[in-house]
C-alpha cells in the first residue's frame, strides 16, 4: 500500500502538471510522534486554482477522541490505541466555474496488531463537486467507478455510491457537497490482498474518471456572475471540510501536518447572507441535484 | 434581557448604518421548536464588507450533545434539558485591511427551572480581529472593557481578558484569532440583577470600544498585497468559527437559523498553501501578537 500510494501520486502528479503546464512544489515532512509524508501542491496554475496530491505514512498512539473518529476498529474498544495509517489524498480546484472540483482518497489503517480481524481495514473513494451541472460529467465519473467496482466481488457500487451521498452531506444546508461518486470505509472482507486489489484498481482509474471531464470544461467561456456562484459553492466546500470531514478532524486531533490537511480548502471562497438562486436558472438546476441525489447510471 | 438585547440592537444598528450610509436588511424568523429572532445584515457597504447584528430568543429541549457544548449548566447533569436562551451577536467585517473585524455577544441561558443555582447564567464578551496591528486600537478596545469591568464587583477584567485569549485560540495554527478583548461565561454570582447590570453595561459600551477605531482606520490607504493578507486572515477567521466556536456548534446542533449563525463568516476569504510572512514585516508583527498574546494595559 505504501509503495502503491507513492507510485499513484507520481502518475497523477505527472498528468496534472502536464495538463496545467505547472510544477508541483514538493514538501517532505515528518511527524514528531512517528512517520511523515510527501505533499505536492501548486496554486495559481493555468487550469487549477489549487491542486494538492498528498501521501502520508504515519504511526503512533491514538487519542481516544481520534479513535472514535476513525472509520473502523470500532470493535477494538478503547484498548489497542497503537495505529498505523497510510494513504493518498488529493483535491483539485479548477479556475473555470464550468469545471468541477474533484477529491479522492485511498487509505489503509491498522489498530493494534494489524493481523487479527477488525485490526486492519481499507477505505477510500472519489467524488466530484461541480458548480454547474453537466449530466454527462456525472455519468462518466460514476460509470468509471462502477466499472472498477464490478470487477471486484467485495465492492458494491450501489452501496458505495449511496455511502458517498450520505458522507458528503452538509447537514445544516440539507445539501450534498457535489454529485457524488463512491465512498467506502472499514473494508476488510476476504483478505488484505483482495481488498488491496480493489483499492489499487480504484486509484489506478482516477485519471480515467476525471481527465476527460476537465479536458472538456477547462476552456469554456464563463461570466463574472458564474464565477461568483463558484465562489459561493467553494464556501460550502469549506463548510463541509471544516465542520464534517472525518479526515480533517482526524488530522487536526492527531497533530497532522496542518498545511497538508488544509490544502483541501479552495484558494478563495465567499459567503453571502441569504443568497437565493432564481427559479429556472442553471444555479437552481445544480442545487436541486445537491438537495436530492440522483442515480446517474439509472436515468 | 430580552428587552435589552433588542434595544441595544437598535442602537448599534443605527450607528453602523449611519457610519456606512447603508441600510440593514431585517429578517424576523421563528424556530419550529420554539422562539425565533431578528437578524439584521448588510453586505457590500461603503465601510463594511459584511455587517450582521442579530438577536434571538429561543427555547426548547436540548440534545445531550448541545447541552455538553453550553457554557454552564454543567452541574445539572443530563436531566433538565429544557432550555431558554436569548442574546445579541454581532460581527462587523470592514473592507479596509487596516480596519479590524469585531465580534461581540451578550447572552443569557436557562436550563430547567431557571431559578435554582446553576440553572441560569450569563455570558458574553467582545473581541477585536485586526489584519494589521495598531497598538493604540488594541489598548483602546481593552481599556473600554476594563473600565466597564472595574465598575462591577463580579467582573474581573484580568480573568476575562485571559479567558478571551484562551477561547479564541485556533489550536491547529497555534494562533489566537485576534488581539482579544473580554470573554466570560457561566456568570451567576450574587443575583440575576447584579449579573444583568454588568452585561448591560458591556453591551452599552460596545460602540465606545469600536467606533473610534473604525473611524480612524476605514479610509486609510492600502495596497493589493495588504488586501490579500486580510483575505488570508479572513480564512483563519473561518477556521476558528467552523472548527471551534461554541456558539456556531450550538446553533448547528439545535436547528438554529443557518443564515443567522453563519452571518459571522466573512464575505470572502483565501487559503494559500504554506503561506509565510517575511521577517521584519507588518504581517510578521501581527502574527507575533497572535502567537503570544499581549497584556495591552500593562505595557
Amino acid at each position: 500500500m505504501v509503495e502503491m500510494v507513492h507510485r499513484i501520486q507520481d502518475i497523477i502528479c505527472d498528468a496534472i502538471a502536464h495538463l496545467d503546464s505547472s510544477t508541483f512544489r514538493e514538501d517532505k515532512w515528518t511527524r514528531e510522534e512517528g512517520g511523515g509524508g510527501r505533499s505536492r501542491v501548486f496554486s495559481g496554475g493555468h487550469v487549477f486554482e489549487k491542486a494538492g496530491v498528498n501521501v502520508s505514512v504515519v504511526h503512533g498512539i491514538l487519542s481516544p477522541e481520534a479513535a472514535l473518529r476513525m472509520g473502523g476498529g470500532n470493535d477494538l474498544g478503547s484498548d489497542n490505541l497503537d495505529f498505523f495509517a497510510t494513504g493518498l489524498s488529493l483535491v483539485l480546484h479548477p479556475h473555470n466555474p464550468m469545471a468541477p472540483t474533484v477529491h479522492a482518497n485511498y487509505r489503509y489503517f491498522e489498530r493494534g496488531d494489524g493481523l487479527s480481524d477488525g485490526s486492519w481495514w481499507f477505505g477510500g473513494g472519489a467524488d466530484l463537486t461541480p458548480s454547474y451541472l453537466f449530466e454527462d460529467d456525472a455519468i462518466h465519473f460514476h460509470q468509471v467507478h462502477k466499472t472498477v467496482c464490478d470487477r471486484h466481488d467485495i465492492a458494491d457500487y450501489e452501496a458505495f455510491k449511496s455511502w458517498c451521498d450520505d458522507y458528503f452531506h452538509i447537514k445544516h444546508r440539507s445539501e450534498r457537497r457535489g454529485v457524488g461518486g463512491v465512498f467506502f470505509d472499514d473494508l476488510r472482507a476476504e483478505s488484505k490482498e483482495v481488498c488491496f486489489a480493489f483499492v489499487e484498481d480504484c486509484a489506478s482509474h482516477f485519471l480515467d474518471a476525471y481527465l476527460p471531464i476537465i479536458e472538456r470544461r477547462k476552456d469554456m467561456e464563463f461570466t463574472a456572475q458564474q464565477k461568483e456562484w463558484q465562489q459561493l459553492r467553494r464556501g460550502r466546500y469549506v463548510e463541509f471540510n471544516l465542520v464534517y470531514d472525518r479526515g480533517t478532524k482526524f488530522g487536526l486531533t492527531t497533530n497532522g501536518r496542518i498545511e497538508s490537511i488544509l490544502m483541501s480548502l479552495p484558494l478563495t471562497s465567499r459567503w453571502e447572507y441569504c443568497h437565493e438562486v432564481k427559479s429556472g436558472t442553471d444555479e437552481e438546476k445544480m442545487l436541486n441535484v445537491l438537495r436530492q441525489p440522483v442515480d446517474w447510471l439509472k436515468r
